[in-house]
């Protein structure tokens, strides 16, 4: 297997390439990637070496599409040390509520928000404290249902690094409601920048965890990091439970949840200080999770003219029950 | 425009039909139901046309397929009486939390678990707690983003009433952690029975509301109604605010969230006491919204191994940060 990447040609046209030696070679045809994985593998072979031909394409100078568009994804919360860090500065006694521990819970994201590595960022309208969470997305290869965790790695296709962009003050007026986030996340996710197969990343397994190095940077200074063995749930797990009882489809996304120290308010939760700040337009962020690669955007004006709706219009009386 | 509806054959083709007087009359081609609404004016009227020379299905004879697809299905919770119920049994003072006023909040659901009026609802495992939710849905015409209130209305193909099953027991323990349901709300939802144009409800308009009775029925005995009119926010505000700086595609669900008594666990929460009793198997819950249609699902056995992952694995300690 390899790592699979689409990336927009001079034409405009998206390619997909593997990616050898820092190099893109296009596999001829462009498959989608999880149509180039579900085929059959003496097909993925023949074109592994007939696109080794092709003329090769430095990363570097390569505009990237997103690896694949998912129908659904989910974001779950599996490293104890960023929900312990986060809870420090949210209602309740600061510590991990007990009902965390049982069961990996998620919530589902807007899967029309997601980006390639590259892409700009625009700044959203109405916030103050723009922030990034470093996450790894696992890529679903078949549409499954009530996995058990036996099979489950054979459904795996591959993995991403995922940047879940957030707008920490709207959030969490949002999370006041009970409901968890609406468009304090719903703008804007990095998935990239590639998808990496799961058999090359054997020299890091341990256990049913992947032993991989994650950091994230503001303008080229390390602001957090991580290492994806930390995870309190394996990836296995965590499709065991999104699938029980529930259709998991083919190209969907289900993200770790941000690694500790992979977000600025985790910092902020931990000592009560905006430091360091909010994202600001220029600021530049970089992921790198070891075997995974690295995915980068840069914040922009805001290209939101930000329209607005009035407050709810009362229906509620005594009278009325 | 009409109202039109997605069927499925005897050859188990699914079949695109308009509702005329009680009967599915098929429409040459089966297109999308998108497709049809966003193609030339001129070619629908004459599959109209053609479609009422068709032999006619009356629609109790049906077997109903859902009307469209979402990607992304978002569900709000514009019901004010709805929240002000369900708070009295929620940690905190009581009260709606007053961010609640500020903007329709909304959460994203499982775009794959969406059935048709009819299908079987299997008892999830783990739950004593079965519960419904009465809303109506709005499904988007066009993919847009940062739509200004006055061209709201024109992305709007039409409407469905929804039923967003809940098992309560466990959207309970998850709504601990913070972010909203998960599991507790990822295996069903009924979208249904067909889509009805917004000019078929030009009747029931007041200013920008739709005055429509709602109901919901187990096993035949009415255990909740409100009017639709009662929105907080309304179609057009809940797009507005949707699309603000983030896609909102063709084919999406905007869910208006539960009407006040449209579930058992706002009855719960207000007295106290589990009357009505949760859903059991072999119960059938019916709904209808004026001017929309009636959906209907029986709930049956589990169908799910509830296949369980064990407790988080301890990752953090105090030599850690």
């Amino acid at each position: 297997m390899a790592q699979y990447a689409r990336y927009v040609g001079p034409n405009g046209i998206i390619h997909t390439g593997r990616v050898q030696h820092g190099k893109l070679q296009d596999i001829p045809g462009d498959p989608e990637i999880l149509d180039l994985l579900n085929g059959p593998a003496d097909v993925r072979r023949d074109l592994d070496v007939r696109a080794g031909r092709q003329q090769k394409l430095p990363i570097q100078d390569a505009t990237f599409a997103v690896p694949v568009q998912p129908r659904a994804m989910r974001d779950f919360l599996v490293f104890e040390a960023h929900i312990a860090g986060m809870k420090k500065n949210e209602p309740g006694d600061g510590s991990v509520p007990p009902q965390w521990y049982e069961a990996p819970a998620f919530l589902f994201m807007n899967p029309w928000s997601v980006l390639p590595t590259g892409a700009d960022i625009p700044m959203p309208p109405f916030t103050q404290k723009l922030d990034f969470e470093l996450e790894v997305a696992m890529i679903v290869k078949h549409t499954v249902r009530d996995v058990p965790i036996e099979e489950a790695a054979e459904h795996i296709a591959g993995f991403c690094i995922f940047n879940d962009w957030s707008a920490r003050d709207i959030q969490g007026n949002e999370m006041r409601i009970g409901l968890g986030p609406s468009k304090g996340k719903d703008f804007a996710n990095t998935l990239g920048p590639w998808l990496t197969t799961p058999d090359e990343l054997e020299q890091y397994r341990e256990d049913d965890r992947y032993a991989l190095e994650m950091s994230v940077a503001i303008n080229g200074e390390v602001v957090g990091t991580d290492n994806l063995r930390n995870m309190s749930w394996s990836f296995e797990e965590m499709l065991v439970h999104a699938s029980r009882d529930a259709w998991v489809g083919a190209g969907d996304v289900l993200a770790t949840g941000t690694a500790s120290t992979g977000a600025l308010s985790e910092r902020w939760a931990r000592s009560g200080q905006l430091t360091p700040p909010p994202l600001q337009v220029g600021d530049v962020v970089t992921m790198t999770v070891e075997g995974l690669g690295t995915i980068e955007n840069r914040i922009v004006e805001t290209a939101s003219p930000g329209h607005t709706v009035p407050p709810a219009r009362r229906t509620y009386g005594p009278d009325r029950l």
